[in-house]
């Protein structure tokens, strides 16, 4: 008998929904979840955490309280990313230790553990805080291909989580990698060598992964993650009752109640429709990832940056370029945060004409050793390269991190009113911050979902309609849509009969424009000055600047970090490029930059 | 080594996009198609002739014509409707021979053929021409589960398959019904007993078929049928990309290039968005076959009419009768056109609160075996209940159809240029015939793509945008959408800066009345008068009035059929209630029609 975790309340509507589904969308189909005899369901982690409090306005810890109120026989799970826990970076060992206390306290009984580097020390004190609030402690193995990951080395690392303490192994296939003769060899050998159960998770974005859970129960494993219908398959999972009715019958067959799962999926299947902005044809079987192991998310993004910089043409040289940078920088998965960092620095190799001309900042903490350690040595001319005579630091790299707890309580005191209020702020800042001054002044508003679109979804509007202004009836037919030029697009328009031609032009640059009303002259139209004068600033790649260290008037040190530009989800420095005073300011918090933008001047 | 049968160009776009797409959108990926080296490239079937013909107004030849030319290297693959060749009836012997001469002579090389029921009889005439054209014959199994649907018949079934010449023999499943070990079980079984080649068909719909396809592979499979991934999974068919990349260095090797595979499909997701408007939730992974064998398309198609007669929360007791009225039919494959009269009457037979009260035209027609054998006997009492006296009949149907050929030749002599026009008309007749006058005129216009829709699918259209016309222009802004009511919603639009509350009601009924100008009276918006008269004729179920045979005047006997209603895919007769004289007529050709409405009036 198979047994399945049921992850369409955590990871289905985080792949196909981009983590957007309420709590109170989910309640009703969990109800029927819990009568079905699941071996767990996930609910919990990451992308969920973050979701709830920038978008949803949702405290994550009153969704986790109602599910543990309606889970009342199913053990509740959640995806931890280490000592990242639930965000971005490596936090310190006592927010992790606190974060495992308050969650399990409010209801996980299982977690799932992983590291993006497969690097166990990043997950020591995790494992350890679990156990020891008497949980069940998973820990998942970041699956991947290359000259390294072999099977050999996959069973020395469970081996090594089940002597940190692991009550079960998951394979961790986040990019949909694993084939299913690939996962039959594996889960034979591992199954072999271990004794905890052993589980397997792996994405459908290839389009093999149905196969991929089949072979591994002809194989042993003991557990896989599916997800119902009505959130499964493309970057999703493979689906719940498929699975249930292709093993009924067999030595594995599940015994699960099939009909009630197509009654939760009935519910889900309308729920979806109130997120329809979010579907996206990215979320669709997309099997780019079979050529050269790039998954396409990881080569859409590299795709934008490129075409930011109107250099799309040099794609295949980055596609070429990216399994050398991961070479170099000792085959890591292909995995958040490793993919932005090996695919931002493959992107610049191409662009600047000559490998490692510019370096990330992210690529410098990671060959420090920041993140962990690589699955293989990083090339030593590349080592030297970027750290010059400095070593890596050889200790877990939380190690380096002093408490963080006190700081957090300190400086949430105005605002945080319990533990796990602390315990946002201090894994999200500002984000938590932002949420919970919100909730205290009654001031909630969850980003709105009834939207143009979707009532177009709902019931089409007629491309022929009357509108009706103060009194007066107009008849308006939609007749046709001519090409867009420059920013223009006609439309062909009956009113009362008479064909008019009609222009439409898009207002974002008015749009913006009117947000830069402190920095007119320099900001016209939201368009940064083009940077031509020494001692302009300029932002290290393409992003979104989060955050100004600086004012008109500052004197400032060459290499000072003076402004944050975040991008793909990293934080990147920007450092001063002279000894000077801020002479002016042109960008503001929050808007879109390019490297190629001046975002200040610096007077020497 | 497994083949395969790329079919995204003809069952991957039918199955996700409405066979929609169009020819030039097909010949750049079908170019690269040609290279890879593919068992043969399915192209053309009955959905897509008859789409060409009503919607894009292509000659289907013309089509066959241009991938002729392009693929140089692979073989062309069609379905064929056995009997009914690319249309919804069965036709007489003269035009299966002359449809298969000419599209032989076109570039078909290899004919897959089937039916519903899998009376072979009804595939006789086409293999026999088939092999006479030098082509290949393949049959087709229609894949079902039934208590009559063993694996010992599906053999036999092969066997006589042989027998009758087919070159190889092909599992269709269409409605994704077999299991990964179903499949297993099935193709051994038919590999130890038939020596032609062995192909596998199999739909995604219920999640499995990846599968299902890889458990046929290891029981020997020789061909499997796959999409590209641009149109394949959900209701379409497993990835090819997906299986190739399974199958690579092990024994079953395709040994075919993953990266041309995948240049074709970057071609074919670009070429897909323009058909945004055909895409729906309805082509996702649908698991409910699963729990009755009743396909989702069946359910979803018998909801409608439920929800027509405001009776919608009847449709778990349809549900139930479905599978007994399947039973008293002799359990046909639920496929078009069993699906629809099965599931037609099982809705009739709830609705009316009395088994088999009401017989639709079709129930009678495949009760007295028009549309061949079933695999069971059909239940006796209902067998006596619907032809009283009358006997079933036991022939080939197709022996009692006299030779189509010579009529349809005169009848379209004014408009058909050549021998593939009349075969178009002999086939489709009304739809080919306004192909043709319109061609011949120069006037052809295929069904507009570049829809408002599309528009904002490509490029949003931003919720704030400047409208000039006559030169003014105002900056509108829309800030709200409120809820409709009464077929009126409010639009809260800004002009520039000033809020105001525009109502906007949908125009559907006033556009049907505009159509309706000769009737204006009786049929006011479009809408018919409710039956309430003795005489008035009404439809026999919610459909399509598609032909009128009686004019105001003219005298008719009680059972003549006086109009034809066509509801999902099928002509059903309209009689007259009583001998009489045509006293008023309401309904119009083209109109949409429900049972409750009066057609027309006859007066005894």
């Amino acid at each position: 008998m198979v047994k399945i975790t049921e992850v369409s309340l955590r990871d289905g509507h985080q792949s196909l929904l981009a983590t957007r589904m309420r709590t109170e969308d989910m309640t009703d189909a969990a109800k029927i979840f819990d009568e079905i005899g699941f071996h767990s369901v996930e609910v919990w982690g990451g992308a969920t955490y973050d979701t709830c409090l920038r978008y949803l306005k949702e405290d994550p810890f009153e969704r986790l309280a109602t599910f543990k109120s309606i889970f009342q026989k199913t053990p509740l799970q959640m995806l931890l990313r280490g000592q990242n826990l639930v965000g971005y970076r490596h936090y310190a060992d006592d927010v992790v230790r606190e974060f495992i206390r308050l969650s399990s306290e409010a209801g996980i009984d299982i977690y799932r553990i992983f590291d993006a580097l497969n690097d166990i020390r990043n997950l020591k004190v995790s494992v350890e805080e679990v156990k020891k609030q008497g949980k069940h402690a998973q820990c998942a193995i970041s699956y991947t291909i290359s000259p390294v990951h072999t099977v050999q080395n996959y069973v020395k690392l469970a081996k090594d989580m089940v002597k940190l303490g692991a009550d079960s192994i998951c394979i961790k296939d986040m990019a949909g990698l694993l084939t299913p003769y690939g996962a039959h060899e594996l889960i034979k050998a591992l199954k072999e060598e271990i004794e905890v159960p052993l589980q397997l998770h792996a994405h459908s974005t290839a389009g093999f992964a149905f196969a991929t859970h089949l072979k591994a129960v002809e194989a042993g494993v003991d557990i896989i993650d599916l997800a119902n219908s009505a959130l499964a398959e493309g970057t999703s999972h493979p689906c719940t009752q498929s699975m249930v009715a292709t093993l009924k019958d067999t030595e594995y067959d599940t015994g699960l109640d099939l009909k009630k799962m197509e009654e939760a999926a009935e519910i889900l299947k309308e729920k979806r429709k109130k997120y329809k902005k979010f579907e996206s044809e990215y979320n669709r079987i997309d099997t780019r990832v079979l050529i050269n192991q790039i998954p396409g998310g990881m080569i859409s993004n590299m795709a934008n940056q490129l075409k930011e910089q109107g250099a799309l043409e040099k794609m295949d040289e980055v596609l070429e370029e990216v399994p050398r940078v991961r070479k170099d920088f000792g085959y890591p998965p292909l995995v958040t945060p490793s993919s932005q960092i090996v695919g931002t620095q493959a992107t610049l190799n191409v662009l600047l004409g000559q490998r490692y001309k510019s370096i990330t900042t992210e690529t410098r903490n990671y060959i420090k050793g920041l993140y962990g350690k690589p699955p293989a040595p990083i090339d030593p001319e590349l080592k030297k390269l970027v750290l010059s005579e400095e070593e890596p630091i050889t200790c877990r790299p939380a190690d380096l991190l002093p408490p963080e707890l006190p700081k957090a309580r300190e400086e949430s005191r105005d605002f945080a009113k319990s533990d796990t209020d602390v315990i946002s702020y201090a894994i999200f800042g500002q984000v938590a911050k932002q949420y919970m001054i919100e909730r205290n002044e009654g001031n909630l508003q969850p980003e709105p979902l009834l939207t143009f679109e979707e009532m177009e979804a709902g019931e089409r509007l007629s491309d022929e309609f009357n509108v009706t202004v103060h009194g007066e009836t107009y008849d308006i037919k939609i007749e046709g849509v001519g090409h867009k030029t420059q920013d223009v697009r006609p439309f062909f328009i009956r009113v009362d009969g008479e064909l008019k031609e009609v222009f439409v032009e898009n207002n974002e640059d008015i749009e913006s424009a009117a947000n830069e009303q402190t920095t007119p002259k320099k900001a016209k139209k939201g368009k940064l000055p083009k940077a031509s004068l020494k001692g302009h600033v300029t932002a290290p790649m393409p992003g979104n600047l989060t955050k100004l260290n600086v004012k008109v008037g500052d004197s400032v040190k060459k290499g000072d970090t003076i402004a944050i530009v975040e991008a793909m989800k990293m934080e990147n420095e920007v450092h001063a490029p002279v000894d000077g005073v801020v002479e002016e300011i042109y960008a503001k918090e929050g808007m879109q930059v390019n490297p190629d933008d001046a975002l200040m001047l610096i007077k020497e």
